[in-house]
């Protein structure tokens, strides 16, 4: 006989069970929708988790089967998410944010049988409810006296892709920020989760926390920089998980009232969309390690974390800051390349634009009900992201796939110029996107947003652009328009764009420069 | 079909290759046998190792091969132990301290094919070679000009069992290192490994460096206070790893030299058996976090990390040194418990004794050519140590399960009678053991080893044990001998005393107390 190791499967569950054997006293905070706070621990979540687990199989849920929550980041989603896991149906998390037929289609395709909902999204499930045939079930999240009234009354344009999340690669996704690499977290830390559990997993803190014993502190629906700001205070939160658009909201708080933040906050973990440079060093100058991370909803969503390399520390300010505004290095479940358009993997130099590939023990190998794999034959998923990566290992997404201007063979960063577009003081947003052209296939065209109207030219934007972009990296053409599409995420719709310009934009190529 | 995640199998091969990938620069320095520096980085590692194991397949090794190496902790053992996992072979460590009749034994267990063998050691391997049929190869690590000669000349007591680790259960244990409620080992670390790579498996380090990018520094044959002193100003060590022999040879060298420990070393990560408190005290007021961590080779081999809850913080000094003298709390891939006879599991107050037992992913669940499983029906295996769980879930061993004394159904710990019996000035080293006892079963028979000879009396024994003790663990005899009998590895031999003292203790119960 060989000798060998125990089983031991890597469930989610199992680190509920931890957290209650061995940091069973450690807070778990929770602001509740209606504004009260409760104080709880993980010894009586674990409990709660069981007793909900066992209120599903009551109710007939069946390995496999699809539950899905629609609420904000309370202690009570916390027992639906490892509740539903212990029942060994499957957690399916729906944004409240989104269209009404966007969450139609996605319960729909996911066939969830029973929904958990927050009691003030009642009004967003009575528009739905008439067209989710599958839903038998409604769980508010309420106490008794503030039950709501749900009434059904009858009643696509986007097809999301579903991903399918194993107990496996949640586990070891989690790990990741416990990590002295990235962000530290363990018993001594205090986590504001702002990052809602319906974004992108809540990138992966429901299981990190209780994993490493952390105090937890979940906000409840309400964002804002003010509320955010005394939460940090009142539970003196040591990490904070949240969008730029949060922490840009916490910084004008500050403005405003002339709170400071508390001295126990030492780390900020940001993703989403990547951090404006100037908002960063704002955080570094008072004090606060400002962690750029990257992912996405098919990488669990962790894939990279932008930690300087000691051997970095003795670099000037500015090169520290173009390294930090990266998106940064991966970790150990996880490997990167940039490939060009043949599949050939990129010199890793800084220079080189590709699209970035990722392949790992939290990326998604299938999606949920689509009959092919998501990777090509050597397991590599694409991102239809464009990247670089430079000789550190430091990945800088420049663009969108679908985003990037394909110049005379060579890729041109919409990104990029856009950075340097908004830069100007009288510029409040911008967006570059391709035109078709004759001879060099596409150019770029940047759409200006003024502060003011009128308040800056197109020659001011070109001499501000002159010097910072390679001359062939100059848009042809500046436009200037009162506002820019956004899509339901509050995304810069470029599709729409483009479809906007494009006729004018063809009648304008003789005043092409190039 | 249904969307499901990558797989990934959990190969301690892809730790190298991702460091090599993501920390390709980073430092690992060597001391090497003959006391001349090296340095190299994970990147030429990764290299040296991949032509190790080409070279290993060469030589005709198979997948499931046993290869030996009896080799200090260098850059070069290092190669050997990615190289043969790489390989597929299975790699053997030899301890170069025990006797050749052992190591005969256990080359032949392991029927080991190959052996990779520093050059020092040829003496040992010379010994042992005639009676080790299956070892077809010596490899020698040594440069062409160092090469000694090695000729076979023709030529057991213990019978220790084999431990076969898998990838999955080596690389899921070596992950605790980077977390901070452990070591915090990270990038920005430069990591002492003291723990020779072929005692237990030197604690996960040679897996968990190059898994977070750290800096690592390997001491060569030389563990000296003078040379770890010297390693660690030269390096700036910040975490180093070793038992508190190692640790204690540090402080006498402190002493004797008048030289300081560097300001960059924080924490050391203490095993192989407990630090005296009046050591681990020292070190504290030095402002270096020592970190009692308890395992055994079975545990892959670590179980607990004493690091201290946050709300232990404000605590008294005493109580703090109280927690901290113990063996900790599991990681998230062990979990503990303590039973009794009947195998029921016992309550965590820090006053019930009760038989160790183990559960999790890195926890051996049969040994190597050991017909029958080594865990009981529900998974748990039993440790063979005596322990209690205090209510903050914190562990401390209080015996061997073997040496533990059962007097009046009630068990006595001989490691606290030891304890309080050492810290008398003229104590030098004490031991207690079980006599066989008419009415209570067993009594507790201290046996003393004094400073200088008739220094202390039995009865001055007696008089400090009073008050610290409960009356009915106080031993009924004290007897003071020259010198105790020891182990191969250095511990005091308890069955020998036992067969020693069991006929004149026999003779001796009239004398009893209780």
């Amino acid at each position: 006989m060989e000798g060998t190791m125990q089983d031991f499967p890597l469930m989610v569950t199992s680190i509920l069970d931890f957290a209650e054997r061995w940091h069973g006293e450690q807070e778990v905070i929770s602001r509740e929708v209606d504004g009260e706070t409760t104080v709880s621990n993980y010894r009586e979540l674990a409990r709660s988790a069981r007793l909900t687990s066992l209120a599903l199989r009551a109710l007939g849920v069946r390995p496999g089967d699809c539950i899905g929550t629609m609420a904000w980041n309370t202690v009570r989603h916390m027992h639906c998410w490892y509740g539903i896991a212990g029942s060994g149906a499957v957690c399916h998390t729906l944004n409240p944010r989104l269209f009404v037929k966007d969450l139609e289609y996605i319960i729909n395709h996911a066939q969830d049988k029973i929904i958990f909902l927050d009691a003030p999204l009642a009004a967003i499930a009575q528009q739905f409810l008439p067209n989710t045939p599958s839903v038998q079930t409604f769980i508010v999240l309420t106490s008794s006296s503030k039950m709501p009234k749900i009434e059904a009354k009858p009643g696509t344009t986007g097809r999301p892709k579903g991903v399918a999340y194993t107990h496996r690669s949640q586990f070891l996704h989690c790990m990741q920020l416990g990590t002295s690499n990235a962000l530290s977290m363990g018993m001594h830390s205090t986590v504001l989760m702002i990052v809602p559990m319906f974004h992108a997993n809540a990138w992966g803190h429901v299981f990190g926390a209780p994993m490493y014993g952390c105090r937890l502190v979940l906000p409840g629906p309400d964002l804002s920089g003010k509320t955010v700001c005394a939460l940090m205070h009142e539970h003196n939160v040591t990490v904070a998980a949240g969008v730029p658009t949060v922490f840009g909201d916490l910084l004008l708080h500050l403005e405003k009232s002339g709170r400071k933040l508390p001295r126990s906050l030492t780390h900020i973990n940001v993703g989403g969309s990547a951090m404006p440079t100037s908002m960063m060093q704002t955080y570094e100058r008072l004090g606060i390690h400002a962690v750029h991370a990257w992912g996405m909803t098919e990488l669990s969503p962790m894939g990279t974390m932008c930690v300087l390399k000691p051997y970095m520390q003795n670099w000037s300010e500015e090169r520290k800051t173009a390294v930090k505004s990266k998106q940064g290095i991966p970790g150990i479940f996880t490997d990167l390349r940039i490939v060009d358009d043949k599949g050939k993997e990129l010199p890793r130099d800084g220079k080189h634009m590709g699209e970035l590939q990722a392949k790992g023990a939290h990326t998604t190998k299938s999606y949920l009900k689509v009959d092919k794999p998501a990777v090509d034959a050597e397991g590599w998923f694409s991102t239809g992201d464009v990247a670089t990566i430079d000789e550190h290992g430091y990945m800088q997404i420049t663009d969108r796939s679908k985003d990037v201007i394909k110049s005379g063979g060579e890729w041109i960063s919409s990104i990029e110029i856009e950075n340097m577009a908004t830069a100007h003081p009288q510029v409040a947003e911008a967006a570059v996107v391709a035109m078709p052209h004759e001879k060099w296939g596409e150019r770029p065209l940047l759409v200006v947003v003024a502060k003011r109207k009128g308040a800056v030219s197109k020659e001011a934007i070109l001499e501000h652009l002159k010097g910072k972009l390679a001359k062939w990296w100059t848009p042809d053409e500046v436009v200037f328009v009162d506002e820019l599409p956004h899509t339901a995420t509050g995304k810069i719709s470029k599709l729409q764009l483009r479809q906007q310009f494009k006729k004018s934009e063809a009648a304008s190529q003789g005043r092409s420069k190039l």
